[in-house]
């Protein structure tokens, strides 16, 4: 018989949860879309529907032992409650591990998403064997995680991480934030859709002056294909991501930086920009310390990760 | 008696060395200017001499028993190698602390003086009572240390910290580390003269017009009296100075974040618009929790810090 736990991962629009070994294996997995109410106890509800399924058809295989859930939120990891969770704001001051503990009765621990992530890259994945990482998570906004001496970096409010929103244009772009210029507004998936349409007079001739509903992955198909302004498009994703990696690379000195999120199926067009940058940028001994890699566990990350708090906290 | 310890600054231009107690108090102080040829010997035999001086002076209060060196350079702490020097080339590769350990037979402890004033700020300066802090030192360049958890952030090579080589115009003044837009390039005693230069001309009636050989200094006491572009110069500090702690905060969310160097004696000036900058950029709990203050240790921060890791490593 195998140790369990749960690991939830709460999304905006999805609810994932899997069984996942001590070995960082998924061996059941169940998933719904969210309540339409968004509200508390629907929500609490679903989660409850599929942590059973979970329970139910992992019985052969081995007993679940406690339940980590990452979520899309500032969240105080000691008391397990969501602070601040702008896509789901009924939730917001919502005490979930102790509610979940009521019922299921096992030890239920709580993560940010993007933190979540970089414990499990760094647990299973592309970070694995560094001591200290960013993980980077480039999808409709850019999320993060830091690891140092191999334990997450929360900060004191728990809202440690948030390199998409580093500024790499002081008078650039207003960012969702209240910022201005944001990382986010110059490497996320909406980022690429804007940039893409604020060029297109630029380029006339570009197959995606044609798409009506622009999308981040049409801009990397059509630069893939050597079309001129999706090529530019991701050349400044990259020049972006490298400004912001080199400040990040001073600053932190930390062995591995994990890149991953939808819009990092773009690599092989932004990485060479952002390679450049980070060369220019940052002092060589952690410039050449570094390693910049892809994302290994994709979607999977954050369950990774809060499977791991779960099992050995 | 006291338990003692040295402390030494070992700057581009001076050798400061201090007998420290186990308060923090400096008990004993010996300084020297930088022998002219810089070399391993004639440094050493400084060293030696000052830390002499220090130990024959303070034979009625304690014993001293170990040694910490702050060196403007990157070092490797647990071999207390000086790898990188700008200001003291010769040093490079010098294992200092060996070298020392055999004439002295104390145990010598090595830092990086930024993170030594980060450590001494926050042992007994303006950072005291927060787990994580970071700490700039605002003078002819800019610097920074780490505080998190209560210890020092080194990096994987020991070359974390550095704040000043964070981008906060990315298409802005090249630097002298290489890259482009640099905090450095805007918040440094350089910059305040260099920014001075670039606006003179927009400034026709600034009592700074009159000068020739301008300083950080000059320009401060003539923004405090209200001379316009003293005023623009500094507001400009202030802002670029927010935009980079914005970003700090995001991605760090420390306790407290500390200014000092020369420059901060404009405190008043740069102040109001670092905060705005802060304020408008950084995520509201965590902007709303960081401290921003003024350094308090002044020069002896770096002295403070090693002595502390030589009393308690």
């Amino acid at each position: 018989m195998s140790k369990l736990v749960l690991a939830a991962d709460l999304g905006g629009t999805n609810l994932r949860i899997a069984a996942v070994d001590e070995n960082g294996q998924v061996v059941y997995y169940s998933r719904s879309s969210m309540p339409p109410s968004r509200s508390r106890e629907d929500i609490l509800q679903l989660i409850l529907t599929l942590a059973d399924e979970c329970i139910e058809n992992t019985k052969q295989i081995g007993k679940v032992s406690a339940f980590g859930i990452a979520a899309p939120a500032v969240i105080e990891h000691q008391s397990g409650t969501l602070l601040v969770a702008p896509n789901l704001p009924l939730l917001n001051g919502f005490r979930i591990a102790d509610v979940l503990y009521e019922t299921l009765k096992i030890p239920v621990v709580l993560e940010n998403d993007a933190t979540a992530a970089a414990i499990g890259e760094h647990w299973k994945g592309a970070s694995k064997g560094y001591e200290s990482s960013i993980c980077l998570t480039l999808g409709t906004g850019v999320g993060g995680g830091l690891i140092i001496n191999g334990e997450p970096l929360r900060g004191i409010d728990g809202t440690a991480g948030e390199v998409g929103h580093v500024c790499v244009e002081p008078f650039g772009v207003p960012c969702g934030c209240g910022g201005v210029g944001c990382l986010e507004q110059y490497s996320s998936a909406t980022a690429i859709v804007r940039m893409s349409r604020e060029l297109l007079s630029d380029y006339p001739g570009s197959t995606l002056a044609m798409l009506d509903d622009l999308t981040s992955l049409d801009v990397f198909i059509a630069g893939k294909a050597g079309d001129g302004l999706g090529l530019e498009v991701f050349r400044r994703v990259g020049f972006y991501l490298g400004v912001a990696l080199a400040g990040l690379i001073n600053v932190l000195n930390p062995e591995a930086i994990v890149i991953g999120g939808g819009v990092s199926r773009g690599w092989e067009l932004f990485e060479p920009p952002m390679r450049l940058e980070v060369k220019r940028r940052a002092f060589r001994p952690p410039a050449e310390r570094v390693k910049l890699v892809l994302a290994k566990l994709g979607d999977d990350a954050g369950i990774v990760g809060v499977a791991r708090l779960a099992h050995f906290g």
